[in-house]
């Protein structure tokens, strides 16, 4: 067996980070922590995609101005979202003028971006590497759901997708939070094929992802301050610790968080199963992640982007969801 | 100033690949050379989606058993292709259970798949790692254009997708086609709009990267075998050559080719401009142009990929088409 969890030599921190979200988030229980808060999920554009692409910019801009870089100084931007052909991270991104590699994970994006960037910097191909990921409720319903206008019913099971993005650059640094190990995952397929429970797709994803990283690694749920996932929802992580207890008899109750859990106060918003696209688990980690871990409050956090590798043609065409989940592992340094 | 370009330190070599192409494709110019040519654009499936996702797995396929390695060898693969939400690589991929990080790039995606590998191969991350994309004349017309049925008369302008799928497998080895420098290329928009001329929306992003590889590496076209463009077809590669003159007093005429030029015979083919799509280069620089490099008839190859990062609804919202371009330079070792 292959080695599948790279560990990191100098293990680079995230020497700037934003997490940025629209209206509903910044009522949600995380509004102190975020970077920026828009008043109304139009962000003064014309168009949703638009409004998206204002979401990334944001991001980037304020995680920039954090780091004390300029963006000459980023020698890559890891990105992506959900919207077909990536239109709102190549529109948010291009005026930066950093080189960019845009990526397609669904909701796993965000891990994805991060564990490149982190290993790009690490194995001293770039001083400086940037993870940035994005979504919008509005860009996210009308392109794989109903346009808002119809006013349809979603089922129980359903996610709100968050109005949110989120932007972390490592660098090499003696302090901060570090990225330590990271994992790719592999695509998961258990033939579920309901488009709108995405937690069932991606928890048995979410289930590798997490078993293969604890038993190479030779560790065990209770050395971890959280196993994060983003976004599974309540059903996807309610599925995720019974699938790892039954099968792996790993027991991950009291460690398990989820973003798309955390950003949303799930009686009070009316958000069904929590939240989910790329910008939840990256505005989330972005900001209240990464200073849980800097204030001393957490810290080891195994973070688990999940996607849903759908579109809505390959559902009406009755194809299975397949899943995939990237670990990350944060930690503080210094 | 930044370096742009990273130099490969142990340059990984190509050990494992394939280009497989549909009928029209294998009609063409370079039918020899592909390892695999589908006799029907069907390729045996029901779904112009699941057709190109059987080009993706067949370009895979092969490459694997070329390389003499297993699927449980390759640490990652990195792919994409031009579908929303890149259903074909997700299906495509599924049942080889390799570690996969999803890219999108348009056009550009196999030349950033490549440059990744090259990287996480040379930086000691990984033993093996692949580089795959694809794309389907169907499937892109009826999303990006007209249903097929329409019989809508293409502009003049306009360049073919090409149905087609190319795998490279990188791995550290004495001898082959090795990847000896990588660029990732910046964003660039000239605002134009038109959406049915990638040609021009691509050749600014190409001549931005080609001009600042050169420059970097103090290099001049003549240092070359081929620059190689994939794919800019006929108006972009004269716009390409006519561009870097102006602007850079550079002249690539020479030595410039282009796998959309390659692919297929202009006069007897009609194919307008020529072919496009992610599995243009990728097919053509997996089988036509790995070979030229191994049989000595030409050698250090920069390959410059090209995307048009523009989705049908960006056009009809009225937006610019950016372009990107990465570069890879591929070379004879041993």
């Amino acid at each position: 067996m292959k080695k599948r969890v790279i560990d990191l030599i100098t293990m680079p921190v995230i020497v700037g980070a934003a997490g940025v979200v629209g209206k509903t988030e910044g009522e949600g229980p995380l509004s102190q922590h975020f970077d920026y808060i828009f008043t109304n999920d139009g962000m003064g554009e014309s168009t949703w995609e638009s409004a998206e692409k204002a979401l990334c910019k944001k991001a980037m801009d304020i995680a920039i101005v954090k780091s004390g870089l300029t963006p000459s100084d980023i020698e890559i931007a890891f990105g992506g979202d959900l919207v077909n052909q990536c239109t709102p991270s190549a529109f948010g991104m291009k005026d930066f003028n950093i080189p960019f590699a845009g990526l397609f994970g669904a909701c796993s994006t965000f891990a994805l971006g991060l564990a490149l960037a982190a290993l790009t910097v690490d194995r001293n191909i770039y001083d400086y590497a940037a993870a940035e990921a994005s979504s919008h409720f509005c860009s996210a319903e009308k392109q794989f759901r109903m346009p808002l206008e119809y006013g349809s019913q979603r089922p129980p099971t359903a996610q709100r997708t968050v109005s949110g993005a989120g932007t972390c650059i490592l660098g090499n640094a003696f302090e901060g939070v570090c990225v330590k190990k990271v994992m790719i995952g592999k695509i998961c397929d258990r033939g579920v094929t309901d488009a709108t429970n995405f937690g069932a797709v991606m928890a048995p994803a979410a289930v590798d992802t997490a078993a293969a990283f604890l038993q190479e690694t030779n560790t065990s749920p209770s050395d971890y301050g959280m196993i994060l996932t983003g976004d599974l929802g309540k059903v996807g992580s309610e599925l995720m610790t019974q699938l790892l207890k039954e099968e792996y008899s790993i027991d991950i109750s009291g460690v398990q968080a989820d973003c798309g859990n955390l950003i949303f106060d799930a009686a009070a918003q009316d958000v069904h199963c929590g939240g989910s696209g790329c910008g939840c688990s990256a505005s989330v980690v972005a900001s209240y992640i990464r200073k849980q871990i800097l204030n001393g409050e957490t810290d080891n956090v195994l973070f688990i982007g999940t996607g849903a590798l759908m579109s809505p043609l390959s559902a009406l065409q009755g194809d299975t969801v397949p899943g995939i989940a990237h670990a990350v592992l944060l930690s503080k340094k210094g």
